[in-house]
């Protein structure tokens, strides 16, 4: 049978040009995979950044690309054994901005049903990368305080709703005043925005302690702040640079405060987690998404037809929520 | 009775005023504590920063400093069963630009007989820094590859000693090119110039592998070379700062390379390393420096009448070793 994808062709900044929807032969669903009839897939800043030719890793083009997605299982091949047709999954391996896919059965995450297709089809990259971050780095306590920039992004939304689950209090920065008191309703301890000098006035925004783990989505100046309201010895995980600016660490942090600066990437954390373990931490995530404790803003859901529309709204600097993709539309 | 000591009465760049000779006051030892006569002291980059004032921790004003040297036990206080007069030993204290101080047991290192008090007034600082940076950061195998900049300092050379002892290779970094036979000739594997791109040359330089720990006493762009020649997930230790700048690392290197940086100040891990294994680290360095595998070139020892000429010659840029103060000429 034929299914429609969006196909990369070429990395640049002409997404127009080297992003294009065409019709694609699908084979019939092979020993133990599944076939999946996809119900959404966002736009990840990941995305971007595979479409410029700048990220982490590229695959061959032409390929198929979008890294998330939820969709139904509409057929099974040989020996599939837990997965049945109408069962609710999120693949992880790539190429989800299509109207089928197959994936192995060993590479999807099972969803509970009466989940929210749209909310599950963010629940492969932003959660676990929140929850391992609040988890691998510091041994943290209830009611430690974790300090974080692009607290509005989806991974910082994540962030303050899992460490809210975890009992962990969150410091977050924010580069526009009209976020705080989203983020105040979303569960945040305190929001402040980028110009609050945290050397300064953290200890105050947290009680009189000192943050034990800061996360950095941005780089820069802003990571810097992050580091300065952290007690010795805590870290400073990186796991974005949406800012393009290098970290720049003043060496009396590093040598006197004892402070270490790691980086997280899902990708290796997907490789080094043993699976049962991973399979653990996915399904309480996907409890929390079914249960409506960890949600994400949708600002807007574009056809598949519409890719280029809808990357032109995810590039954007100012949006209310994440861009999606619905492939059945 | 009276000692004389250099004592530090303001921080300041002015060190004719500011650091005096002076006769003090020594009670007879007291409860568990040794009178030693001080027969070496070296001046460390770490006393200068002391001096001025930029050091992480400063001791209340007016205070003898120096926070190294190597003396004879000339009488024991109540209590002191392992020491006796004539033994050698290292006080950890500080202190020790004078001519005699007290300290107590628990504060020394003991130091094996025959031992040379030049080289022993070296070893409470450089080599338990250099062991501990090459065994506490990485599960390092012989034959791996360490790299370090600063490979002519005191820390440098001890790494290069300490690595050999350890059957670890060094890839060293130093300013000036004639110092490279000098370092060879210390059991140094490689020794290349700053201008050299570790980036590019790295590989071919240690064997087609990859450094597994790189030790950074510079920071800014030297630094980030040494990051440039690590394997993934690799850690660089940054101890000093002898370049003044802060470390400026792309995201990249933190993210999808997955390094780490991290810090090591040996106050520090004198306070948290059990006192059980740091005597055995200590027995181990002391007995290499009695054998002459672990050896510091001096370049000039001062009476310490002379202090301030040996601040002048510590603070010059190119020197062929240590400064060293010998309070008993």
């Amino acid at each position: 049978m034929t299914m429609k994808a969006a196909r990369l062709h070429a990395h640049g900044a002409d997404f127009a040009e080297i992003l294009r929807i065409e019709p694609l032969d699908l084979p019939p669903p092979g020993m133990n995979e599944v076939r999946i009839e996809m119900l959404a897939a966002p736009v990840n800043p990941a995305d971007l950044n595979v479409i410029a030719g700048t990220y982490g890793r590229l695959p061959a083009l032409p390929a198929v690309i979008g890294n998330e997605g939820a969709g139904r299982v509409i057929a099974t091949g040989a020996g599939v054994t837990a997965l049945h047709p109408g069962d609710l999954v999120a693949p992880t391996t790539g190429g989800t901005w299509c109207t089928q896919l197959n994936a192995a059965e060993t590479d999807v995450i099972p969803l509970p049903a009466g989940i929210d297709p749209q909310q599950a089809s963010m629940i492969a990259v932003n959660p676990p990368t929140a929850y391992a971050m609040l988890h691998d780095y510091a041994a943290l306590e209830p009611g430690d305080w974790v300090v974080q920039n692009a607290a509005n992004s989806g991974v910082g939304r994540c962030v303050i709703q899992i460490a809210k689950r975890l009992r962990l209090r969150t410091l977050n920065v924010v580069r526009r005043a009209e976020l705080v008191d989203e983020l105040l309703a979303l569960g945040a301890d305190r929001v402040v925005t980028e110009e609050v000098d945290l050397r300064k006035e953290g200890p105050s925004l947290t009680d009189g302690s000192r943050a034990k783990l800061a996360l950095n989505g941005v780089g820069g100046a802003s990571a810097l702040n992050l580091a300065n309201a952290l007690a010795d010895n805590a870290p400073l995980v990186t796991y974005g640079a949406m800012g393009r600016q290098p970290l720049k660490i003043p060496n009396g942090l590093i040598i006197f405060r004892g402070l270490s600066f790691l980086g997280f990437w899902l990708r290796k954390w997907l490789v080094e987690k043993p699976a049962v373990e991973r399979q653990r931490i996915m399904a309480l995530l996907a409890e929390m998404v079914r249960d409506g404790s960890l949600r994400v803003p949708v600002h807007r859901v574009f056809p598949l037809s519409d890719i280029h529309a809808a990357f032109r709204e995810a590039q954007a600097e100012s949006r209310g929520g994440k861009i999606l993709i619905d492939p059945a539309a």
